[in-house]
């Protein structure tokens, strides 16, 4: 669907490889001073001195993380690297640099490139990255995102997943549920479009949770005002997979246990009434939707005067000796033991 | 070919990303002091100090790069670190650390992904690089793998590919063209096989040639040798598309032109004599075979005499005015203007 709204199409085969990499990131300027050689050489040199470099890498690939009939891909382009970005946050740590590689079928023009290196770019400007290098190749079928991620942090201020200890607050950011919530949404109407494609649907009353699906945000703003509030926090994750699965880990790894409060679970109006509108228990798509790449984190008790008057932040439980477990408490003050969902892209 | 020789197979559904990712990276060592955290968090962390950072990032598809008929997966493995750090000496660097990605589809095993890091542990080892952080994602169709290499350098070493002059020798190490004379061997091979599938093809006079291809090796022992010369090069590139190529990107970056004398050119007796039987000129197939990874450089005239007796180093031509142009001298010294086959990917 995203293809055909263009009227001229220039086929890849025209280009070269060099002339491609030129072309598509010809735009993007080098605002690091640790970049100190970017594109156009065998590899980039950078230059952090005195500071500590944070890398993490994703792998995003057409119909397993992604659809393109109704993800456009500028949208694409700008989730792949706030995916990205999202996971050197989570090390209380600042995205510096990134290289973004893709693998392209013969059946995207060069516009659809295009558009896809305008969503890179918009993120690489909010975000501040600058990008220093990748690959670009052919594939047989689809389209595959590969980005590494480069950032800084000093020393003392690096968050693991394991610096967890029992009676620490359990806080996260944002609200959860709205990404998987719109994924949803769409997915309904793209069956609605293969039955009837002259079907206009009224997005308009699932804009929020549409939005967090197709353009998410990485949460850069916390991670400034965790510093201006002089908050460290004792362990921290991005929820990528869902609450449920995040929370496993920072406790596996910190070798503690939690209870988690139903209650406290922060949603959106929008989730809560698309998840009655969906017969889907919202505490359900809280813990297992993911995509949210909203921070969750723990505290020490005496930070949390610096942080209860925010709204940004919700605590959601606390950590307690790992021999007590890992539990959801719930709204009638029962104790569900947490799972992960897992991982089913193997599965489809 | 190669999945059927396995009898014992796991399906990649019975694990979940975490544990499929913790087993195939379970013998890893980390070796680097730089790497202050690896596998297991949002992000790696890494120490370089007042050492420059060096970054490279390559993208192999399956039918694109790589036939698994023919390339058994733990040399793939090997061949797709090899190829990224080939990029990270190229600029007088040493790789310390890297990144694998993979997306897989449900018809690799798990005994396939086993072989596949078994490859990627060996070059891990014998180049001496850390694994820290990678991504493991299904994928509709084939195998696509994702490295990023990471390296560093002392700042007044560093060699781009800019700094040649008029004047300068220009250098290549080891010999070229084996590489792509295996793959005509293999593909050969192949066809024959496809023919008669019991046919037992005699491999053995071109063990040289189909090693290049399978298993080529970074030149890692160059870098030492070089440091130990006292030799910094003027400009620096590896060679993966072919000689001709290489100069241009060379002389380009550097504003220089070239002369490159044909009789100079290092080719192995079996190359020779493989060319001949696939009745294909050899200097073609040295000028725009590619997958070589030797070094070519270039050294101001003073350093010469500290290369001239080493048999690891072949000077092939020197360098000129750009105006000059850039020309391959033949045999019977006519000039003949350098040209990149340049890059067929998305014609196939």
């Amino acid at each position: 669907m995203i293809e055909d709204k263009n009227q001229e199409r220039t086929p890849l085969s025209h280009l070269g490889e060099f002339a491609l990499i030129e072309h598509l990131t010809k735009n993007f300027k080098i605002n690091h001073a640790s970049t100190i050689k970017g594109i156009g050489d065998d590899a980039a040199i950078l230059n952090f001195k005195d500071k500590k470099v944070v890398v993490s890498t994703d792998l995003l690939v057409e119909s397993v993380h992604f659809d393109l009939s109704y993800m456009p891909l500028k949208h694409l382009g700008y989730k792949a690297v706030v995916v990205n970005l999202s996971d050197v946050y989570a090390m209380n740590a600042t995205p510096t640099q990134m290289t973004v590689s893709i693998a392209v079928s013969n059946r995207f023009p060069l516009e659809a490139l295009e558009d896809l290196y305008a969503g890179i770019e918009t993120a690489a400007k909010i975000y501040n990255v600058d990008l220093i290098g990748g690959d670009t190749t052919s594939s047989n079928t689809g389209l595959l995102i590969s980005i590494t991620a480069i950032g800084e942090v000093e020393d003392k201020k690096i968050v693991y997943r394991n610096g967890a200890k029992p009676n620490d607050l359990l806080v996260v950011t944002g609200d959860l549920g709205a990404a998987y919530m719109g994924l949803q949404v769409l997915e309904r109407e793209k069956e609605v479009y293969k039955i009837n494609p002259n079907s206009q649907p009224d997005l308009e009353p699932y804009t929020y949770i549409v939005e967090r699906q197709l353009k998410p945000e990485a949460r850069k703003d916390i991670i400034k005002l965790m510093d201006e509030l002089n908050v460290i926090p004792t362990s921290m994750i991005d929820i990528s997979d869902g609450l449920s699965s995040e929370i496993i880990h920072l406790c596996k790894q910190s070798k503690v246990g939690c209870d988690l409060y139903e209650e406290k679970i922060p949603l959106d109006p929008v989730v809560i009434s698309v998840c009655e509108e969906f017969k889907i228990d919202s505490t359900t798509v809280a813990l297992n939707g993911g995509e949210d790449y909203e921070l969750l984190f723990t505290i020490s008790q005496e930070d949390y005067p610096k942080i209860k008057a925010n709204p940004n932040f919700t605590v959601i439980g606390f950590m307690k000796e790992a021999e007590a477990g890992m539990h959801l408490v719930t709204r009638s003050e029962s104790q569900i033991p947490l799972k992960a969902q897992g991982w089913k892209n193997f599965n489809a």
